[in-house]
């Protein structure tokens, strides 16, 4: 490390002179609406994804689309410095769709500042986190003229589609895209002056439930109680799936759930965080959950089951008397160690069969799944991102788990066999995937600092 | 009887001779989206209105709006015939949505002919049989110059959306009202070539929910499983409404409900109706309903619960991991005699409060509500249906209850105290409140013929 002093004190005066360059950059990415569920937004997320590119070669690292079916991959390289580990940098230039509109106080696609904060769709999620990776590059590159270890990027425009390209790419390409750690900015620091590192994460089980009654729609006087209701039924089935003890009823679900252990249920407990100020930033009456965890224990590690929307007959104004003949919903199951998402599809279709009521057929169609992940904490990887994370935020960071999922991780450790640090720089209140959704600019800056540190401290654990 | 004879036989050829104008009058109405529900729609609604006051002025009725909070009724009355009954004739010149557009064969306001059948929204329901008793009038004052009776007529525009303009208007006008029997042309004939009398109709609850939770869109990752999922619990209680029995689950919800009577179960049993081609007409596999009945007294004298829309979180294409805030479902329970509107209301609000799951606020809009009717069937007025009917039709028509709704009739019942006919052109397939609604041209020809005649065999049981 003391080898590099000099240097990395180049870096930061870079970082500090270009706060201003970062921040318009951020913006330009985020007025392009890639939205990847959405195919009326597919020039736009193309579009992005070459900004990304040019921003790659602009400070010059080598890099290319990489086509796929639908949304390319960004690839990059540096890997001047051979005989030094390479580092894998994984981020996603695609955002998730930005309705329901009305709530957003500025457009979702025209990023705004308030109270610091900077505004928009992807804000946090994940263009603003990717991009401190990029920028902490850049400053080497700049002062340097080149990076204390080899680096590989890819930035993919299919997370949150859980598209199949990327997966498809690293189990073909394992062999050349070999690596000896990767690092993911998509994560959230724990509070708001506490950066964390992540371990472990959720793993992912999404359905779309179709259910069909008559093959029309039809007066719900006239032929109301002679044939199935598709949405009654949907109800039927949808409320099966989770009790009022807040367990899913599902046959065979919790059997593969690994059981916390008792030292994270007590460094949970130590970390300060109220349930009251939970339950009131959320505006509601009382949290609801699985009986017997705590709210920390149940958004990190108890799986859980949600409906993601709903939709069926008439939702328009007024009253309208029709017995609809279809209706469906997105649900989803967030999964823990060691539940296998292929088990949990079949248990889900199983149990789906069971309660299904008569006179409906049903389709069960299967967006995407991912395993939870846990990560060993005790290596010189995590140390030296530890100490980065200090170096920008001025804080040592907590050890933490997400109820989020990034199937990238599991991906990673599949085909390239390495463990993925999880480094967040967003807050818990940043809306991602809500109206609103936000990103501090002094954590975008921090993020920064902590990226450019992290390739040194990296290099020089393995000197 | 006998002394009208050669006038009817003028006015059965002036029907016969003008077939065509009255076709191409039918297809001018129902070019006007007059959406009663859909504010957007708004001038169309009135436009639909000034035609039908037009058309009885052009008759030599006099005519005019009346206006109300929302859509005018269209009053016009022919009172020549002192010392004679009156009759009162409603209908609606308002339709129901069209949404979903997508299933239409021919645009729903782009009138168009196949096999016979005019394919429009509110062909009829109610745009068609409702001129039916126009073109009656007509041919009466253009062949014999005069009416056989006093007629009045109320054609309101808030028929499907329960407005409250006609009812405040008929209550407050009650005296000036007065009639001696009403007429209705808004039901069905039993089937092609079995024109019906319907002397019972079911009543109507209709209610929307509103579930809310946190008070923003989540990220189900971050937060699942630690805050209550609006679209969760909605299903939750909204499966709670009905078992598997399908029996509607509401305490007391049955206390009420007035037993078939042997009679009619037996008059219903001949009836020719097949539940195999009722099942194959609706491409399901198998009907549903409450357990214990057949499934004419299901559709005709047994409540029922039906969701007819329901919506919440993402609806787009492609997986969204919200965590919604909010969700919501339009639900209705259709009632029978002697079940209390407001003591449905009443339950459906305790039973919602018993069954709501923690964690969640809800909020509960009554939209309209009105009792079952029941009409008694051994009197002149229906006798001398009867006659014209089957002067219309050339068979006798059927006597039957009907699954759907017409307030009106209960309002009439109440304000001006006489029962109505039910006399329907319809038939069962015509899909209202559906895509693709249809109305036979033969029928609407028979109608307007049995239309004509009722006025004459009306007004001869009176002498």
């Amino acid at each position: 490390m003391a080898r590099n002093e000099p240097t990395i004190r180049r870096v930061d005066e870079y970082l500090e002179a270009h706060r201003d360059v970062f921040e318009r950059q951020l913006v330009e990415l985020l007025r392009v609406a890639s939205v990847s569920a959405q195919p009326d937004h597919d020039p736009e997320t193309r579009r992005a994804a070459e900004m990304v590119r040019d921003d790659f070669q602009a400070m010059g690292i080598e890099a290319r689309l990489v086509e796929t079916a639908r949304h390319p991959i960004v690839e990059a390289e540096w890997l001047g410095a051979p005989g030094l580990p390479t580092l894998l940098v994984y981020g996603h230039y695609d955002v998730q769709p930005a309705e329901p509109l009305e709530p957003w106080h500025s457009p979702p696609f025209e990023p705004t500042v308030r109270n610091g904060n900077l505004y928009a769709r992807g804000a946090t999620d994940d263009k603003g986190q990717m991009l401190t990776h990029l920028k902490a590059a850049e400053a080497w590159l700049k002062t340097a003229g080149r990076l204390p270890l080899n680096v590989r990027f890819l930035i993919e425009g299919e997370e949150e589609v859980g598209g199949a390209g990327l997966e498809k790419y690293v189990a073909e390409n394992a062999d050349r895209l070999r690596c000896d750690f990767a690092v993911i900015s998509d994560t959230s620091q724990f509070a708001p002056g506490m950066p964390a590192i992540t371990y472990g994460l959720k793993g992912l089980a999404y359905f779309e439930l179709l259910v069909q009654g008559a093959d029309r729609d039809l007066h719900s006087g006239t032929f109301g109680g002679a044939v199935a209701n598709p949405i009654n039924a949907l109800c039927s089935i949808l409320a099966s799936l989770k009790g009022m003890d807040g367990r899913i009823q599902i046959e065979g679900f919790y059997d593969a759930v690994r059981p916390l252990e008792d030292w994270e249920r007590a460094e949970f407990a130590r970390l300060p965080f109220s349930e009251e100020a939970f339950r009131e930033d959320l505006h509601v009456g009382s949290l609801f959950g699985e009986e017997g965890y705590t709210t920390i224990e149940r958004k990190w590690a108890r799986p859980t089951c949600d409906i993601n929307g709903i939709f069926g007959g008439y939702a328009g104004p007024g009253p309208k008397t029709v017995l609809p003949c279809k209706a469906g919903a997105k649900l989803s199951f967030r999964l823990v160690p060691d539940q296998d998402p292929r088990t949990v599809d079949r248990l889900f279709r199983e149990h789906v069969a069971r309660v299904c009521p008569p006179g409906v057929t049903y389709e069960i169609l299967t967006h995407h799944g991912a395993p939870a992940v846990l990560v060993d904490v005790d290596t010189p990887a995590v140390r030296a991102a530890t100490r980065a994370v200090e170096s920008g935020f001025g804080t040592r960071p907590v050890l933490m788990r997400e109820g989020g999922s990034i199937p990238v991780v599991g991906l990673i450790k599949q085909h390239l066999g390495v463990d993925t640090l999880l480094l967040g720089w967003g807050q818990n209140d940043d809306n991602l995937h809500g109206p609103n959704e936000k990103f501090s600019l002094a954590d975008f800056h921090r993020g920064i600092r902590s990226a450019a540190h992290l390739l040194a401290e990296l290099a020089s654990d393995s000197e």
